[in-house]
């Protein structure tokens, strides 16, 4: 038992693998999970890890009653969102519309000042949010070479390139993913998210308009200044069948601050498909981070 | 008669309408206008204007022979290059293949290093590189707003966004063009083209990931350190049916360093649909430039 022992730990669950992921490592550590779904991970059935209930975003203020009852402190942010709340075009229930203007703030913004503005709204509502990474440190990803194959000089080149796009898009709160080779910046993702953006890049390749002979990286970031308490880049499984897909041969996380799902499974699915997967450490740090690397 | 008084100019055209709109430029500034058709551009019908001849990527040698023989000296480049060279793919002709390392380092990098180093190696050929500008001053971008409706408030800031986001872009080397919403960057360009991305916001207001509420502006902004002898971004008719596709309201454009085609028909198509067109004079003088709006 961890320090959880027995405390209730609310689960804000957007879709994915990762809510559950996150409420297994919960219940290592010795939470009782309990999910309010949200968005995307509404109709889930993470039920087998304790109690959830799905929530509309014009019931967001019916959420915080409940987690409230349910005796909740502390909360936890994951999965993924695809749809942003819009609660002009939804009737709000009278829980909410008590919050509307806070609510509205809420969803001015890029998706980390909208996270940011919603983390805020929590702590003010009594609830202390924990980073998805205090539940499950295992799932931040560590730094260097973590495949077998370590990345080739043409795959620095476009880890390097795709990294550099990637920060800038994250200054621009925009996506956190950029697919690159050693030659131009290929893909950069808006809100379409990563997946769609990886399918793109697939569609481009099957027509011709991306050479054999360029070797492809897909990076993922944290934006510079974001808050490592939500929304850290993720990948899985998934995303190593859509690298296959799109011939992309190389993968670039930022260490420590990105999770990776089902560790050994990913690892284990990159070695298959010949993909060399990298811990960069900082966007000063991806020579050294790479060090190991011919 | 213009300056070029019977002077032959060679036109390396690439696809869309660009080419032809400059070879009538060129006809009324005194030049006699030669194709050189390459990419996207071969197999058009510009041959009203001049001789023409179609040339696969594997014979640029043959066409500086051919211009040579035709005893052009000064030449243009405009239109659309979708499809990157592969000169490895191909079977060069013999006066590409003498060419051929010179080739080789001009394929490399993102799409404006391509170009320049194609422009170096004209120059040092004995070509002198004219920019479409000088032969049809008429297409450059005036600044300020050039529809009869100015943009609105959230347009203004949509437009400073996906301005920021498109100068960017632009020092990535990567795509010329953003979208955004007054709220966040909705789509970042790519290889893809702008097309494509335009077609892709569509499909994301489609499926509802893009809200009734959200004005949506396409910028397109020259790189800060592009050569503006060539690529400078471009609209015409075209676009602005895509972006009414996409419910786009508001177009900003690189002011005096990007070409509006059929200026009067794409301001007039605007109006139709009730689009804001503005020529942003500079990174930091868009409220500037857009002075004249609420």
């Amino acid at each position: 038992m961890g320090e959880g022992t027995g405390e209730r730990l609310g689960i804000l669950a957007g879709g994915g693998s990762l809510p559950c992921v996150v409420a297994r490592a919960a219940l290592e550590e010795g939470y009782q999970p309990i999910f309010a779904r949200f968005g995307d991970g509404t109709g889930g059935s993470q039920d087998g890890f304790g109690e959830g209930r799905d929530f509309a975003w014009g019931e967001a203020g019916n959420a915080i009653m409940w987690l409230r009852e349910m005796q909740v402190r502390r909360v936890v942010f994951c999965g993924t969102i695809s749809r942003r709340p819009d609660f002009k075009a939804l009737i709000p229930s009278w829980q909410t519309l008590k919050r509307l203007p806070a609510a509205l703030s809420i969803v001015r913004g890029g998706d980390d000042r909208l996270l940011r503005n919603l983390a805020a709204y929590l702590e003010r509502q009594g609830f202390t949010l924990l980073p998805v990474q205090a539940v499950a440190p295992q799932l931040l990803t560590p730094g260097g070479t973590l495949s077998a194959r370590k990345p080739e000089t043409l795959e620095l080149s476009a880890l390097t390139s795709a990294r550099d796009a990637a920060i800038a898009l994250g200054r621009l709160d925009a996506g956190q993913a950029v697919v690159a080779s050693n030659e131009r910046i290929i893909a950069l993702e808006g809100i379409e998210g990563t997946r769609e953006m990886m399918r793109r890049v697939a569609d481009l390749r099957a027509r011709g308009r991306i050479h054999r002979g360029e070797r492809l990286a897909l990076v993922k970031a944290v934006k510079p200044d974001q808050d490592h308490r939500f929304d850290l880049p993720s990948i899985g499984l998934r995303t190593i069948d859509e690298a296959v897909e799109a011939g992309i041969s190389a993968i670039g996380l930022s260490a420590g601050a990105s999770l990776v799902l089902d560790y050994d499974d990913v690892v284990a699915a990159a070695d298959r498909a010949m993909i060399a997967l990298v811990g960069l450490s900082s966007a000063e740090g991806t020579a050294k981070a790479m060090g190991d690397a011919p």
